[in-house]
């Protein structure tokens, strides 16, 4: 891969479930392709077909993991299914999701979307006692939990083993009997409830509902375990309400498609909203808004209509990009990121161009694009976030790099824009942010702008070795800006 | 495939090549990343190593059939490519170019965009003299008629080849010796001429240059040879310029990128004063303006602001699709035109919308989007085609359906408002698509609106079997209509 | 797969495995080639790293699962492999072997050759403590024991473990420290030990050491748990010697290749002694004495030689078969074994003719070989079996069909003479049997010619879903009859 | 590959048809198993299916490429198939037969077994008026030829084209209308003709027949063509007899199946004759007989049978070897033929050992064999060739090495025994070989024991690129030994 993978936050998930529908097996399928936004690395689904589990998995694309044929072996009523997102390393095959198992309480299948913060110490607890482990995936602590539960009850079992998990969770677990639907305590990731016909079906995003014509719900609520088997659906609690809940902004700014409804509300108004606040408190004399594409549309269309200034698509992404691999030997100049965008010349040549984007993360991609548009023409470049500076690593699931390649965490404003090189630069304020959320009622997660950690945690480092602990960030915050 | 193939014109192919640059096939392979729009189903790299041709061509996408294995073995400081489009039945491999023999000359391979109208009398002479075809490919008419060629020259062949054969090409040959861009005398399909350090670059749009840092310097011209060898660049003339050109005009409307020059000229201007003069020419009262993405995006922004009515994006594309496969068979309603696209509900409900597309084919899928827009609760819906009515099929390279299934042939303008369910239908007039135009100079090729067709051919039609001849077409326009 | 699969006796592996040696996986890679013949449906290398394991498996044979890209991988100075058979269902990728698992005391990777008899107990036990199996392989129980032994010491650990288990083992353990052969206290299974310079090697047969140069040392003995490490090589007892041992007599009869040495003497001998002795037994006027190859050549050349009929090659087996899958929908007669064998006819056409083979199972086979041979013209056939009558199935790690299927537990010798079409027909006694063998003071198990088990067992039984235990064949050996 | 390719004769290939029975793909599938012998590293059928052709080819095994898939898409009552050996190099897929083409008279597919010795003379011809070659093998000219011949007739055209070739051929040609089988006039291949219930069979070796129950009928006459067509079987002379046929000797020495019948009469029996022969001419005092398997077993059985001295198998053959890869980069001694052959000790130790094989060609591999049998502590060996000395190389279908590499070309015959370290070494006479033929008025083809040509021809050499001719070759005979 060539492009610059850590300009963006990445997230590691999608999901998807139905309950109760022939040919389930299709309609997940289906549904993944509409998430396939939240994780292009691997899939799979796992069917039930009146007691038996069938399970396809693979590294790719949806489309490049089923086809015709073997879609067909995933034959029953009901399925779930993952689309995932993940970091160099644990990309093996056998990391692919749904987990599925055989064991004491007959199968047991889980999707999972989010992080937990202290699956390695309830690992090493559990093989201390001689549970052994398939992968190197968090989720499968969970399993291992579940099976080790001294709980008659399965959905004891569950309860009892979702107590002793902390983090981001948003999950799926199918078994013989049921499916069921779980969002951690805090309500980090969204997952969306909805019915298509008889069936129940469930969904990281609402996007996904309209692709099989099912209808929206509701959401299941964070410390909600929603059972669904033969005799319909239950609402169970595993937890309390929080007073604090802690749904991702991220969602909202970057992650979700626009079509979908998040946390209940749509996420294209409040994207276009982040855009019009941004104009409000950032605006400045120019004569066309480009986005970069496609996540900075929205806010760029609402930044032109809020400062009137003409909005237009100076950039064009190249689609069938995202698969490329090779590195040209002979020094081709930014090669990555002209292999994913192009400049419209006509459109910046000479003018004062405002480029709005929805984050900052490393800024090594803004840079490139940057010169691309200065060596188109343009008279000034202005570049807006729709976000705040993103200044801490998140440890509920997404995929930032640590706090010292964060540009917003060891640069000033004046640094970033001579290193962008470009005329002015400008974030979002936090308020602003919160402000253009649909429902302002709503808790939002707040830890990658300022370092204040929802769910506490102690883990160890994956790269550095090093133990990092949240109170140990957030000390790292005052000596290093 | 589940989506309406037949709803877009698509175009044969794109072409590139480099003469004269280390890790020639690296390039190449680039510029087809950047002209991949052009075809998707298969290609093909041919490179020329010091006297060796190496050859890899296959179906589905440049990322698909290259990868960093076999790139390597495409040694070479000359390469030629191919990406292609292919109506099923034809898509065999061995269909796939760069066409590549090796005959009494030595080596030879030909990239060919466009379509030969006398392909078929030309072959049929061939094969009863005893020559063997490998291929269905019209090109291959070019390759045999060389080789036949009793010319002791190779150009001189060349030149006596092409005076033979008729219809729209831009060509790519490559020999041991040298590489020869052609355009047909008409200018049918674009070919651009650039340069990178010292090497010639060669592609059918402008938009595989920037990719890899070449320079533009100007359009191969109709009827124009241009020879690259050991000795640089050498311009000949197989035929004189013709009174009339012939540039085919849905290149500006419908196929090349907009950050493309088009026959030398921006894409992007052009399109977007199709937008521009549509608005001009259509306008109505509305709330929104929303273009039918990718293709009606430009056209769209132009009607905006000419209108000053609001442009937003109110259909979501799933850049994922494109290689779905499955249709399920429980009734999912409209469900390959939900796999593409996606309407954003707030958006469009309870506004009066105005829908910018490129052009109208058979209209079924422009139906389908405009049922979902009412499903999401549109007041009012107007569709606006940047393009006059498509009412005659292509013979030079666009794979149009046939006369009786354009809407526009057989349906008046009523009548296609109450197929589509609108409240409005307009088309751009033919004066206001040429008036769009950045060089008032160049003659089009208006055949698909008007069934003048510049270069006479008869021609068997492919699947009817039926001798279909330019006067019949021209005669049918008058009873038809 | 069209031929007969029931009528030959199938082991389940073949097992090898190196320990000091630079390349160890190609060695080991080796190795399995020359096991080849006791496992073709997968194979697998386990090899270690300096403290990483690396894994390849698949299905199919050696030479289809590996290639020069993936043995590379196998990087490290120590390897186990695994050479597998298996029944219909339990084919599946997952359970490959040597199986590899990461748990609390690091790395383990297991082969095994035989058949636990107590596994199915064993795992329902630790499932319900909450254990989670990753495949249906009996080995598996062995590795979870391991790790919920609370035994401080890895060996501990083994030693503790093994002695749950019942039946037939030959094992090779690997792990970050060493690397352990162990083989059942009755030493169903062969292993042998050997020497490559400084390195230890480990394999079912011999045949493995030659095909590398290493140097037989001594077979592990039944009870025996040798130990290599980076200080040589320790021998350690996890139980007593038995009495009376259970070598299995097939091994000598038909597994093996005639060029090992098993159970430390030579197969060969064993099987040119079978051939002789049962000349002396069931001698006939004939003409000529051919195998049914390649199993009956041995044991055809010693009866040639103890009763002066001439050998010869009457059948020709064809080696590209095996792989065969098709069964042509019209009627070719015997099809199946006309593709693996072909007759000469010159050799039997009017002859009375011996047919050797080392043993009748379902008959099946036999019945279509002695029909060819009548149509090229024999004017007599005789068949001769160089082993008793097979009449009980083994449940040790040999895979014969249910006893039902077995036609010697269920016809008489007329019977069977008249099934198969032949003059006459003779199996060798179970006395001339253990005669043939080269040390007559090794214990052999007959139980498949006996029915007394030598360990006992209680079984769910795969197929009928019944409970079968050594007590009810032995009673059912007596009403059937 | 890691064994001595070059010590034994390689003959190109093997071919089969059938016309006018359903499901004609699957019995020339399995035909062309029974050919398999033939060639290794390459197959195809084309079948015919009402006037259209399906065709599959590829690299490997018939079981490799063929499966139920795509077996079943060869639709059709006639197919012609095709296994090949090639030479590194043009192993390319394009190589692969049949050869199929769609030319000006329709349809046609050719199968070649054998080789042309004036092809690059008429492809250079055919070049330079413009036939463009699709690939590199020498029965593509035939294929040119018959498309430009003038003729109106197809079989007319067929003989004037069979006219112009020379060399070694057995043909099978498909059209629309017929099948042909040639047989070039000396005869040099062989080419049986059978019959299935109403449809006519041809196949290389009669063994094929046997495999889908087939009943031989009689040889391809040399210089016959025999046309099956819906009308039945026709016989028509293409070329008068010629009074010296030239069957290749080597077919019953090495090439053939031993239950096939070669020109007629039994493989088996002449192969037998010539070990009784050698045995007559060669014997010695010894203890056993073994051959090197699989071509040597008849032989050595015959001289065993002859001198009385006991038949043994003391070579095992490894039949999974033949697609490996690996050369371990350590020393393993005489790896290559240690994975090929294992020797059985308790057979060889302390005995004189005489070792039967049918030629010897290079001498390395034979080396190495008898250096196995040494170290497993033979006290005499004797090789025994049941051919004479191979002094010259074959055109005419075999892959015998240049002159200089044959051992017999260059080395007398105590130095062959010096050079294989045996106690003595001996071939059988040129009269011995004859008269063990079955039918003593055939005539065979003696060229690579004297190097007396039967077809004149002159021909650049492969890979020295100096040209030889059959009169140079004749000389060197003279001055090189």
């Amino acid at each position: 891969m060539c492009t610059d993978k850590s300009d963006k936050p990445r997230e590691e998930c999608g999901i998807a479930g139905i309950w109760g529908a022939p040919e389930a097996s299709n309609l997940v399928y289906l549904m993944l392709y509409g998430l396939q936004h939240r994780g292009q690395e691997g899939c799979g689904i796992v069917s039930w077909d009146s007691g038996t589990f069938h399970s396809i998995r693979g590294r790719g694309l949806v489309a490049d993991v089923f086809d015709q044929h073997n879609l067909v072996e995933l034959k029953g009523a009901a399925a779930i299914g993952h689309v995932r997102y993940s970091t160099t390393g644990s990309s093996a095959l056998k990391n692919a999701q749904p987990l599925a198992v055989e064991y004491c309480r007959g199968n047991l299948a889980v999707s999972h979307n989010g992080n937990l913060v202290n699956a390695e110490e309830i690992r090493h607890e559990l093989e201390a006692y001689g549970s052994i482990f398939q992968t190197t995936i968090d989720t499968e602590v969970l399993i291992h939990l579940i099976a080790r539960s001294t709980k008659k009850n399965f959905l004891d079992a569950v309860v009892s083993s979702l107590e002793k998990i902390k983090g981001a969770y948003s999950l799926l677990l199918m078994t013989n009997d049921e499916m069921i639907a779980v969002r951690d305590p805090q309500g980090f990731r969204p997952l969306a409830l909805g019915k298509l016909k008889d069936a129940y079906v469930v969904a990281s995003e609402t996007c996904a509902f309209d692709l099989i014509g099912a209808e929206y719900i509701r959401d299941v609520e964070p410390g909600e375990m929603v059972v669904v088997d033969k005799n319909g659906l239950r609402s169970l609690r595993f937890a309390p309400a929080v007073e604090q809940q802690a749904l991702c902004v991220f969602e909202n700014i970057y992650f979700s498609r626009p079509d979908s409804l998040i946390f209940g509300t749509s996420c294209w108004k409040a994207r276009q909203s982040l855009g019009r606040i941004l104009a409000q408190e950032t605006k400045v004399e120019a004569d066309v808004v480009i986005p970069v594409p496609d996540s900075g549309v929205c806010a760029a269309i609402g930044f032109s209509q809020e400062s009137g200034i003409p909005f237009d698509m100076g950039l064009i992404r190249n689609h069938y990009v995202g698969r490329t691999f090779i590195e040209p030997s002979q020094s081709i100049r930014d090669f990555g990121v002209k292999l994913k965008f192009n400049i419209v010349k006509d459109i910046v040549a000479g003018k004062r161009v405002i480029v709005v984007d929805d984050s900052l993360v490393r800024g090594t991609t803004s840079r490139k694009i940057v010169k691309m548009i200065r060596q188109a023409g343009a008279k000034e470049i202005h570049m807006r976030l729709s976000s705040p500076p993103v200044a801490y690593p998140c440890f509920y699931g997404m995929d930032f790099p640590t706090r010292q390649e964060l540009i917003a965490a060891t640069h000033s404003l004046e640094e970033i824009a001579t290193y962008l090189r470009v005329d002015s630069v400008a974030y979002l304020s936090l308020e602003g942010m919160l402000a253009a959320m649909p429902d302002q009622k709503q808790n939002f997660c707040q830890a990658c702008f300022t370092g204040n950690y929802p769910v506490d945690f102690q883990k160890r480092a994956a790269k550095s070795g090093m133990c990092v602990s949240t109170k140990e960030i957030e000390g790292d915050r005052i000596t290093n800006l």
